[in-house]
């Protein structure tokens, strides 16, 4: 019998967005890794009719619940992982209000490679310092984001990272910020 | 024997850019209707030594120059097709160069769908009327684009549309661009 070594996310609820693209590495790593700190994550789509693909192609992911049934007061975080995923995310008016909702309510926003175009949409990074994949660096400065090329940044409530690599300084800035530890 | 009703492009020479992951309708299109106008399309990635696929992994196209070797000088036009290749192309320095020379030199660029993000990234967009797929109008308009939701768009010797279904207009606009009819 065993047992993770710690368990700080117990009793949290953390939501990860998907949507048709997704880098698998970044959906199930940060799945992983969270349920592993003791977190329930729920896998959050436009629609839980059809399975997700990722961008490769080989792998499917259905979603627990759409983002208009989501109430960010029921969560703790949010994911939005990389891939083609993010460009489509940005259209979808239920998720970008879902990310608007939890940065207005200072919960935890993650987003990893392409994910802060998500970010860029809901108008939330004036001032505040970012990182992303390099092709949107200039997307997220024009949008008053402040732009640092480094593995994963930690600007109060919201953590940024680069790429799939950065996984896992990226996670454990989300868990130190879901659990209340001051920016480093 | 049959002749092209039209040869409006007759001794002209257009770059058709591509990279990993683009719209096989909008390459081929494009390629297609300015050939049978009488140009001569040269097809130009970052490397000749293997081709590239489109973004559904069905088509492979391979190019005749590099970017680092096309001198604008030498060509009457550029033409920026979407899918997933535009946020390669915006990393890819030549590439950019190749549009910022060819605005400076007052050149016509075309870019549909996701085209629009090389325009961005060479910062050539502030305080012109374009269009281009919904998901980056914010990054557009960030970027000081005047955006507007249109099949397309030409604005002096720049030419924008939203999609694959936009492409008559699109290459149409073009083609005046080249002529040197004046803006509709």
């Amino acid at each position: 019998m065993t047992f993770p070594v710690t368990t700080r996310l117990s009793g949290r609820r953390i939501v990860l967005l998907i949507e048709e693209g997704f880098s698998a590495r970044e959906v199930t790593e940060s799945a992983r890794v969270l349920a592993a700190e003791g977190a329930e994550v729920v896998i959050v789509a436009p629609t839980v009719k059809a399975p997700y693909r990722d961008k490769s192609g080989t792998h499917e992911i259905a979603a627990a619940m759409t983002a208009g049934a989501v109430r960010m007061k029921d969560f703790d975080a949010v994911v939005i992982p990389g891939g083609h995923a993010p460009d489509r995310m940005r259209m979808r008016h239920a998720m970008v209000d879902l990310v608007t909702d939890a940065m207005a309510a200072g919960k935890p926003v993650a987003a990893i490679c392409h994910g802060p175009q998500v970010l860029i949409t809901a108008n939330v990074l004036r001032g505040r310092t970012v990182t992303c994949w390099p092709s949107i660096a200039v997307d997220v400065k024009n949008a008053g984001g402040l732009y640092v090329d480094r593995p994963a940044v930690r600007d109060g409530a919201l953590i940024t990272a680069r790429k799939s690599d950065d996984l896992p300084a990226f996670l454990e800035a989300l868990v130190e910020a879901i659990t209340g530890s001051p920016t480093p």
